[in-house]
């Protein structure tokens, strides 16, 4: 499934395609050689934002017709865990660029999703988020003549400090609207307080939304009919975006490790080795570690293909096909945040005692995964997996399953 | 890649392709109703061998040049594993079957692969081996006229007592030369001493050689010479069958606890709900053998490829290109191992102390995965993924890596 | 804490005392040589409850006063862990025989608890049990006279099958009464269906209560009154018990795997070393072993001081002195029964392929431990040491927690 | 056993002895307040090491006798873990006290054994070490009158930073001599260069020896000599000492993560729950987790308890009586590495995404842990102990094992 996946199926392919891989990896060898220097700074990552809008890598998933790359879901998940191998925070910026953005067309009119999708292309626009269900719920308020006042405040807004547009949910009357505002309207402030101790370029801090004016056409759809069938698999696709830069992010530790190991750790002196690549402990444990990441990335590769098949049933999708899409995306989920742990904890066994010296920045690995395998509980995950396989159904909890 | 793996490339296709899921399907619904009463009488599986001669999938693998299926590698794996979920003994039987006779083939001269093929289509041939190198050589003695004599003892000779033709390897001179016998042909007896605590149906025990008359022609290729490079996939080959029917024991020791939980196990007097399908505990640990498991079978899957990709290549298969796809396999085949471990004891956790009772049978699960899963250290597989991974080797260990 | 459990503190103590651990070794001993050949013939285990007669160990917690044998718990669950080491199924009879009898003194009154403590000591009682709370409960109805009649159905009931006495819990009324019921009255029969593949000698089928007659005196204590305190200890006891023989169970299956590798098994031929018992995979993880199970034994043993402290206390116990014995237990459960199934099921990698010859019964470990690891759920004996830690609670679940 | 760990059997037992654990814990609430703050600060630990240098806890294992605290070998343990709770450097440097003090005095003639110890208490030494095997031999070279110069540069030298005395390890000749040098001595700089990911505080950096002076009695005991069998409890005493650290960083990080969940946590939306400390998987993993860190201490308990009893042996001890002890604590040494890893990052996932907050530093537990357990690889820990099980035996390592 290669077509580009915001575009109806019937549209025109371009010729030649971009190299999505070659895109992603050139982003992930600018990317790799600071990245702890980058890591320890902290700033903002504008540069970043930068370097991911001037590969085009922002537009893949846009449609040819509208100016896009034409790139499907498999190339920007790739895309994703390509980067996720030089530095897990850009990786995380552009996933969630693909999720509000993919979010915002999802839910929208043909009309609108076309001016979004051409606009988006038009004006390099990068996507964040402000949704957080945990929060008390942004709330929607009529004008008088037309448009309404947004009013809220949401922490964990990922990308939303660098973002063009801010898709989110906000509580409408009874019900809820997905709306789309520029980063840049007025009363949308952000807090820059986003200080954890992992994923620390990835602008995840809080927004505040005071009375923040909002046109008639940023409301996406129509709120007061049912969401359209297709953004079922919003929340599937979230979680996928996060599987691929959990696997990419295991993957350039492991790589790392293996490099170290390779040139600078010493062999055990009871070892009775002349390198330390050949000790047997390392040799094992090394393997261990490569057969859970195959594992999680085949499995991940699964999940992949189940997504392109539910997204191609479109509007047509029915609860069963969606959950079936889910429960292989929730498999992987569980799969990749145990394992990109499990890797980027035991690394640290295979390279030894000097791999901890400040300035190398190993422990990035662990804090960034440490720090977003928290996005939602894994245990919830593994349930869910199970209610699909033992009672056909997953529990609904928005915005998570 | 579903061209018929031991023809030529460039072969007529079959038209139509007998659809080996079905047929496969078909051996399993067959012999599931009594698995556990067969496991429990232990009887030699001759009738169960009749069905696979029945169905055709002992010629699944035959070009249909030959009056074969025409399958593919994909194909006979995917068999295996369907075949497992049923009955671990019987896949194990259909496995070895695969493979005594792919090694024979890719061993012989065109004449002799070809005869050996139609040979074994045409008499419904079922295959089995005998060269476990873990016991002294068999060796074979050039007699004056022509042809030899051969002489040995093999202990684990997978499916030789009910065997059609046995490939082995037997020391010749200062080399080795594999060799195809006839079960019946003089000289030949079997131990019948198969009395492992698991596969119990898997007629593993032990042939002698007395003195066997051999003809020239039964010595495949030419022993002087190196052996073919598309030899060197055997292990792999040998292996990834392996994978496939620990993966289908533990779907299938996994689909029955499901039906079980369903339909048999109470809910926990402290669990708070009305069946024991919706115990939080019982969901979750379900689900994580859920997710281990589709793990496990999209890395076989994973493997399957490279192993098409390396068949392919022929003999002008690398030791790199081979090394890749082997690699691949031996991940696999921990993975696998591991998991049908996990997946075959805790089961029990789910389905609770009534699934203990005698009448099921469900520890033939555990005890055929356990069984099996000796046949080689898994520990040294997983030095071998780190070795290739480290060093870009893998140690060669005759017959086991 | 070594004072006879089951008499008053201030009683006298016994001199010189018996070598409990001599005693249970001797059993042991006598049980080793032929445990594989006593599971597979699974007959009903008379010879082994004569055996543990003739020791005396039936009455080693009886006071010295009473005859009996002035030991401790302390001692009663050593004898039952190095029982356990030789035969799993006979240090389950031995354990359950100290849970009926411990339940029944702690729950009479003083004088019947004399008189039952006296009695078991001068008849070398057996006891039993029959009051699994998953059945419908048994039920007591008075008769028009005095004393009353029994009438259940229970399953797994422990040890009832041979037992001179068998205590029970049966509905009284509103409330619950706990009887003591000889073997051999009438209306007493037993199924003989114990026929689960593990424990096999363990006499835990169905018990029928037909129309049973019970005096008076045989009903403990007042059923009106709320149990003594003290009775809060009887599942923890039971607990610890269980405890106890999974660490024999796992240490004889650890043992006996040395013996093996040392005699027996063969070095790998990648290995490149002289013998297994130097092969570094086999050193690893028989190391990992010992370490898990080392642990279990020491927590076992912190948890059997934990006990000790809290029987010390007699009726005086408060709810929160019981919990922190309970879930020091509780912990020591969750631990040895992880541990066990690990150690059980990971012996034969150590061992390797021949070590599942069916005249070893080496799989007589993992059944056994698999068997009675499903008495009650472990994920809920997690569930319950995380309450004490978080909330100070344990959920009282009745007979389990 | 509570006699006072470095002095003669006999000797006058002081009264009352001080209360090592109330102590301990004073030190222990001095630091945890601030633990954080100190972590990201990265200060040298000069306030830290004064304040354990003003509780006396210094001179604990010094003999009455001597002026000091008469405290035993477990007191000093249990004074590390608790302190560990607080602040895993400051145990640490507690440890490596205690550590270098006891090599000294082990390795001293009597007379400079009494002179040390007299001379630690009167001038509150903080003690520190030099001896890195992994390094290039510091060398000593006699002097033409009389004396050595010291030459020679390690890394990892805890405490030496901040340290009164440097005891350390130099080969003389042909063979090696320990010594015991100033810290203020001419010749003796400090690199300052500790800039490892964990335990920050814990002055682990380089030291260098540049013609440093070495008075004749500066040389402990006779370096021509075999070292007494007593030191051969030097290594085992270190790793005794690491656990303990280890075992109480998990315990202060569990305890941490049980209060932020019944105070800061909320339920997760699919919980049921009105609080998160009733989350049905938060009870459980934790629960699992308070599992294996009971376990770890009951091992580190047992392990402790085989020390002393080796210790109170003397120079009388055999290498099979150190090898039986040097097992127990390389057992307590694999759980404990593996234990504290679990715990310290599983802790996340019972308080959830918050807890990930900068200004918390709960990201400093797994930190403290993964840099410290690098110290000699676990695997080769597991291997002793197999090792020890199987063939009765340990690897001689020096200082290592």
């Amino acid at each position: 499934m290669t077509r580009s996946s915001l575009q109806p199926v019937a549209a025109a392919r371009p010729s030649p395609r971009p190299d999505w891989t070659a895109l992603a990896q050139g982003v992930a060898d600018a990317l790799a050689p600071d990245a702890a220097v980058r890591d320890r700074a902290g700033a903002s990552p504008r540069r970043e934002v930068e370097l991911l809008r001037e590969t085009g890598l922002l537009a893949l998933l846009n449609p040819v017709a509208h100016g896009g790359g034409g790139g499907s879901f498999a190339d920007a998940l790739l895309a994703t865990r390509i980067i996720g191998r030089a530095d897990a925070s850009i990786a995380q910026l552009l996933a969630y660029h693909y999720l509000h953005l993919t979010n915002a067309v999802w839910r929208a009119t043909p009309e609108q999703a076309e001016r979004l999708s051409r606009g988006s292309v038009a004006g390099q626009w990068f996507w964040g988020g402000a949704s957080n269900p945990r929060d008390p719920e942004s709330r929607l308020t009529p004008e008088a003549a037309d448009g309404f006042r947004l009013n809220g405040r949401k922490t964990f807004a990922s990308n939303a400090a660098l973002a063009d547009k801010i898709t989110l949910r906000a509580q409408l009357g009874d019900g809820f609207a997905v709306i789309v505002v520029p980063g840049d309207r007025g009363g949308v402030t952000h807090g820059n307080d986003w200080d954890a101790f992992g994923q620390r370029l990835s602008e995840s801090g809080t927004v505040t939304f005071a009375n923040v004016r909002v046109e008639k056409d940023e409301v996406l759809g129509d709120p007061a009919a049912p969401p359209p069938p297709r953004t079922s698999l919003v929340v599937p696709f979230h979680q996928l975006l996060i599987v691929n830069f959990y696997i990419g992010t295991a993957e350039g530790a492991l790589a790392e490790a293996a490099r170290y190991i390779r040139t600078t750790s010493r062999p055990w002196q009871a070892s009775g080795v002349a390198r330390a690549s050949l000790d047997p402990y390392i040799l094992e444990h090394y393997g261990d570690l490569d057969v859970e990441l195959r594992a999680s990335a085949a499995l991940a590769d699964v999940a992949g293909q189940r997504f392109e098949a539910a997204t191609a049933r479109g509007d047509a999708i029915t609860p069963d096909e969606r959950n079936l899409a889910a429960a292989a995306i929730y498999a992987a989920k569980v799969h990749a945040s145990r394992t990109a742990l499990e890797v980027t904890s035991k690394i640290f066994e295979l390279m030894g005692a000097r791999a901890t010296a400040g300035h190398y920045g190993y422990d990035r690995f662990w804090r960034n995964i440490r720090t977003h395998t928290l996005h939602d509980p894994v245990a919830y995950k593994s349930r869910e997996v199970g209610n699909f396989a033992l009672n056909g159904i997953i529990t609904p909890t928005p915005l998570y399953s």
